[in-house]
């Protein structure tokens, strides 16, 4: 399949990368930074581009993966192609697409990507959402890369993508806090690299709340005292100590 | 080695299992309940007892892994065995023992524990806490059981057990409430499961902070304001959003 990316961020880069390796030819790499363009072009052996002017019109999919608020911008200047036009974002309608271009579609990859890291797309959920003729394509192309393949309207799109915020970017802000924790205290992040991987790998095979282990769920209220007066220089970290110990006491009562 | 367990929960079980595996001799089982001293005892080959008065005192080793104020208690019955009595707590005192035994120590491995999910102690962190002749013992037992042996002193044992709770109490209870989201929208706690295992994955090499993602680290209020509209029926979680997104934003600024 021929495919042009827009855009050369985390999600973009690993994309690309991926369906380079599964065979797909990426012809184009847009970026309004012809630098960006040209370092992620280079990866894929694909022409880069900093203008849309210049964007390749013959190509079957156009996937927009740029900031959210840039894909409406983007789209305005699809408006003549005739292949299909993604985006990769969670938060966003596809109306911001199906009103401006032929034919519309989303291609969300559940992920946490980082230009850097480059991640096997082969267990990643891709949730889909089109018109049934075009989901065949969509369906076709995230089929080859994952085994994971949903289609999701945009509600439930956007549910998913707050449940990631959960799921995710708040469990490794949480890493960081108990890192701050451990450096005042001369102790190496490293002490607790075995526990954070066991912490995520017992969910892999059971719902959260029946492995849920500590002061909180065991009402060790002694413990819990303890912490909070540790953190008494560290008023943001007790104020999140203590809303969430408060929520595993709702939520286990 | 000659030991007793005193204990028959998460971390006796697991513990005594694991020492049994390397070789170890679990001689006795003790625990209030007999039939939990019984279960465990048949797991590993040791008699059980329910009361006090009949503990083996020919032991070398007797490992005390109870709920934290009852160590006090099991201590003060151990005050006239030779061997070294440790405890497996985070967050307990040595004097807690020393005042009442003859030789004390603290063996605390740093994991969260299951009884019905065995794991393999090879790189779980163990910290040992002793006078320096018991701490001889206590380093050739925990080096054979795992390759992280740290020596830490209560307070930095203390540190570390709040640590925990940021790096792995707290992001379980994030993981029940992603699925608490994801259940109202009668979407499976599957779908976010790759996403928890990278975000692990992830700060295995890398530090936190280097590697946070989402809305709150873009400075993106937009879609933190549609999260926050999402979660108007659940205000808990509302709080929670806005409190560790705060905290991000604070962290990266």
């Amino acid at each position: 399949m021929r495919i042009v990316i827009l855009g050369s961020g985390n999600v973009a880069t690993q994309l690309a990368l991926s369906l380079k390796a599964i065979g797909e030819e990426i012809v184009q790499v847009y970026s309004p930074n012809l630098t960006n363009a040209n370092n992620l072009a280079e990866k894929v052996a694909a022409s880069a581009i900093s203008n849309l002017a210049a964007i390749n019109t013959k190509a079957e999919l156009y996937i927009i993966s740029v900031k959210d608020d840039a894909i409406s911008a983007v789209a305005a200047e699809l408006n003549h192609v005739n292949g299909l036009v993604v985006h990769t974002s969670g938060t966003t309608d596809l109306s911001i697409l199906s009103d401006q271009v032929k034919r519309a579609g989303v291609f969300y990859p559940l992920q946490t990507f980082s230009k850097s890291r480059n991640v096997s797309f082969r267990h990643i959920p891709i949730c889909l959402e089109a018109e049934e003729q075009d989901l065949i394509l969509l369906r076709e192309l995230a089929g080859k890369l994952s085994s994971k393949v949903y289609e999701l309207d945009g509600e439930k799109r956007k549910v998913l993508h707050l449940a990631a915020v959960f799921a995710c970017n708040f469990p490794n802000h949480l890493y960081a806090l108990a890192n701050q924790i451990l450096q005042q205290h001369n102790l190496d992040f490293d002490i607790v690299r075995p526990l954070i991987a066991e912490t995520a790998d017992k969910v892999m095979v059971n719902l959260p709340d029946n492995v849920q282990t500590g002061p909180a769920i065991r009402g060790d209220e002694r413990t819990m005292d303890k912490h909070l007066k540790m953190l008494s220089n560290l008023p943001e970290l007790q104020e999140i100590y203590q809303t969430l110990s408060n929520s595993i006491k709702i939520t286990h009562k």
